[in-house]
């Protein structure tokens, strides 16, 4: 059994790793911590996990993590996330960091849309962790980006259809719908029951800070730097992202035509899943798993084609893709602790 | 007192229509019709009229409807409003029908996406009964079509702009998302809390009937035919429609300078608030009121601006935008009965 | 137009008491106050208001409200309450207090359960604000303690049968279930969306603050000391009390004979509604209005009487029944800006 | 591996025990009857199972199931499971039936509340599934008649307090709050989003099915017959029971003697966790997993004891008791397939 720590164990992406990580055949929880409940039962923070998890929360030093673990998930804010990265790497762990820090390549670009870097020289050798795009990359990493909710959800949307040459990159518009758990678990009065419930509004428009990262993702797909809009939106549900996305195709396709470029694209694919045609994804299909639902309808009076695609955040946009990433990383069948059915209703 | 009739009480635009007339200051409740719970007390049905509604239904006669009342309200599903509204013309009344059945100007485009029409000729009688942009037509009517509630946010968030050239309206992109009610009160499977509830997903991707009545109205705001992507989706609340639109800009504006369009043209409705500038509309800020919010941001990257718009489906969307309609029509302020706040959490 | 204020006006009760103060026809909204939102305009707090209510919010001297207004309503938690409520009534101003400081007499009991009562000497002259059972004692008061919105679902569930000695006081079990609307606006974890969403849990149970409150009002009905259960819970809706009574008849009766009781007590009540036979409460039938609604079954094989009652906790709760209290206090008609039907769906 | 069919499968139940069951390690799904989707893949029915059962439903014939399966799921309504269940087992299957039909012990009583029973000799020989009480006799069982979510509920909330003769038989209370899902798939107008959503009220008070199923099992720990009174109510959530339970102790006992007497009796059960004092079950906490949890609360003021229950109602409620069930019959691992963890948030 390879021990496993997590960083910053007490957030969704956290709680949501524990839970998938405790019925991995081939890993064992050997540390959490967590800043704001150190010396804590973790199943005092979250009683899902009574008589199931019985470790204690450790407090934010690197030596502990260090001395029980082989491999680590920083489950941690940006910026605080590349203050403990180094220090794992140097002590010889294999790491797959949750956070914005170490997935855009450019120090640049990273430093353009959200703050000064500290570690910019692990840029170049941190792999980005979407393995339908970048399998073979994520095999041998030290360092593994585990990317952006919002991101996983469009480039999986968009891939089949740029890497073919179908659609014209500079008409590619995004309009993301994200459950709440997306927001995190910190106390804030936009988070509240009552703010978010029978609510729902756009924010971030025209500059949230994935939109570099889709664009990255997307320009390596297109071979050439993509420029998008990209709204997201706060849904009240506690999971799910769908993504409905736009773009204008460079000649005239039926949905079949497309659709057989798309099950072209994720035959092998073990957690990507193309609707047939007159179905459409529903966040609530891939709740609790980690499965990216796709939909393809081409309009032929305008055009266009939408692509609609459902992920969970917390799996395939979160916790489920990283330890996707872990399997890769250390050999293991890529499904091993993922093969959960979503749960519905 | 005027008396008015609701023929078709018994689904949510009713009871909402209900709500609203029960404390409009000129008109008096004097008829209520449900073919499927006629005889019943309409408070047995919705007891939220406790006490304060004691009408039973009538059932569907129209006989018992024209001699009760003055002014009807035909809150039925398309075709089965048909079958009543030129009988209730023919005897005089004013008609305010919340169906999509004299909403379309051209009778072809109306069988292309419903099914035969009975009376064409009041087709072209008809007025569209979207005060902000039809006002004066509506003051004279004797039919008003009641906008459907999708093509009133969409209709509402682009006139600026359309009106005044500064977006090109063959790049429009509409994604809209709609509360619960906006499927009805009818039992199906797809309806089910367990269903919608934290799920989120797309329907009728390019075909939704909503398209053409918005395209109609966008033309006749451009000058010229337009067409539309349209994207619906169903939101896990009860009340509200938020639409994202997009387009590109004809050239370069600032969102101060797209703002100061939306507040001249908007400068003296009752009904319609533009939020200040890095502020957007959230669909429970107009809960339970007539108001159709919008917030714009121009993306200069891209070059598109994004209009956000949030009504109250069942309000502007429907039975708010109806009393609007009929304060119109029979002379009264045009706020009348509808002065109530948004209810806010 | 009296002129009011609302001290505290940035949490939930604040907008409710903002939305019913609005459309009152003989108050004008003078002053709000917040500590934390000082200087801001009320409307972008909550942009609910747009465009209809222009004031910004004050801060929290005494002073400014004393010279602005001349009723005023204190929205604070208990503590501030009574920190502010002695210079109000010194300055000639009537008070409506929405916290718990003025609702027990016994400064002993407020000590024991609360904290130290900083103005004993008031606890004797306050009102407590239950218009149904209080109400020639409101409409003389300088100051009203309005109720707890739990303890007011349970006192009029149960006075007709206390009233009536036809239950034993000893037997009685209140399990109460609440939206979260009624835990405030501050940022806590436990009021999270997805803390929230989806979830459903007791808490407080044997030790709710509301118990002595609860039980001094029903002591009063009957005419001796009387001790409840009360468990509370928390109801993933924003808005909603629903309390499910339980007592042991002191003779077998039917449910018709019951609700004979309830009919006569509440005969002449604008805002109590008796459920017919078979038909019980809903919080969806009383949301956004000052409505109780109750309903009784009695259940011959246990001899038991189970009495369920349904208020929003914002209005009738907390807002409403502030401004019910207010009217009397005045002498205006006593459902004056009250009469809102309840929004459903 | 095994053989097992689902007749039913188009239900919640249904989907619950697919997607437990797909990931058993020793069974295999063979079959899947639905009387409505008959000829269908399950996966168009329920897309959360796509790519991953690949069976069509078959129809309503028994001869197809004896054919292809060893053990049954029946997941039918009352009355039409009892016209399947006897010719599955003259065919020497194994039934774990999931309606109501054969959870009663007693005809007479089971004709009561129900309607006429058409194999009531099959009454004495099933066994009632609910394994914390009843373990040994469900290992012999052919047909066992899988509990109720209600009396689930209640009957592992009150065992150790009836057991050890701790409180009154004659004082009990229940009041049980239920998720939506529990009230099934079937398209009516009282389950629509619309209806449930923001609403919370009680049903079926006094007269529900559930009641004589909960007091045969505590009768039988209790030694005697009990009566009591059982109120649920519909919660706007999609999964979760949560019955929380009033009893008079018969002498005074403190929240830590009840507590260890509630650790005593689940000691060594692998799904019903006790929380420590001070702390209450959350149905959120119990998400997707087969755990009861359950908290307890000693009033000393009143000398009652509370006692809250949480499960899941689709799976300790239904189709993750019937797999445990199955696993005591086939002599499995008892938690085989249902170890998850819950799913929260």
């Amino acid at each position: 059994m390879i021990k496993v720590a997590i960083v910053g164990a007490s957030g969704y992406t956290g709680v949501e790793l524990i839970r998938l990580l405790a019925n991995h055949p081939q890993v064992e929880i050997a540390c959490l911590t967590s800043r704001q409940n150190a010396g804590e039962q973790i199943a005092a923070v979250f009683p899902s996990l009574l008589e199931r998890i019985t470790l204690a929360c450790d407090g934010s030093e690197t030596g502990v993590v260090i001395e029980k673990a082989d491999v680590v998930f920083t489950a941690l804010p940006h910026q605080a996330a590349m203050a403990v990265v180094p220090d794992l790497l140097a002590a010889g762990k294999k790491v797959i960091d949750l956070s914005a820090d170490y997935r855009l390549r450019d120090a640049a670009v990273y430093e353009a849309w959200y703050q000064k870097h500290s570690s910019p020289e692990l840029l170049k050798e941190a792999v980005y962790g979407l393995p339908e795009i970048y399998r073979e990359q994520v095999r041998c990493a030290r360092l593994v980006a585990n990317p952006g909710c919002y991101p996983t959800s469009v480039a999986l949307a968009l891939a089949p259809l740029l890497k073919r040459g179908l659609i014209d990159p500079a008409s590619l518009i995004v309009d993301s719908k994200s459950g709440t758990s997306g927001a995190g678990r910190s106390a804030k009065v936009g988070s509240l029951f009552c703010e978010v419930n029978e609510g729902f509004q756009a924010y971030g428009v025209a500059k949230h800070r994935h939109t570099p990262e889709i664009e990255q993702t997307l320009g390596d797909l297109a071979g050439k730097p993509v420029m998008i809009n990209f709204t997201p939106h706060l849904l009240p549900v506690n999971r799910g992202i769908l993504s409905t996305c736009y773009a204008s195709l460079q000649e005239s396709r039926t949905t079949a035509e497309l659709l057989a470029a798309f099950r072209e694209e994720y035959a092998d694919e073990p957690f990507v899943r193309v609707h047939p045609a007159g179905s459409l994804p529903n966040v609530a299909y891939v709740r609790a798993s980690n499965y990216c639902d796709l939909g393809v309808v081409s309009d032929s009076r305008t055009g266009r084609v939408i692509v609609v695609s459902a992920i969970d955040n917390l799996v395939k946009g979160a916790a489920g893709q990283a330890v996707q990433n872990m399997n890769l990383m250390l050999g293991f069948e890529e499904s091993a602790g993922l093969t959960g059915l979503p749960v519905f209703p």
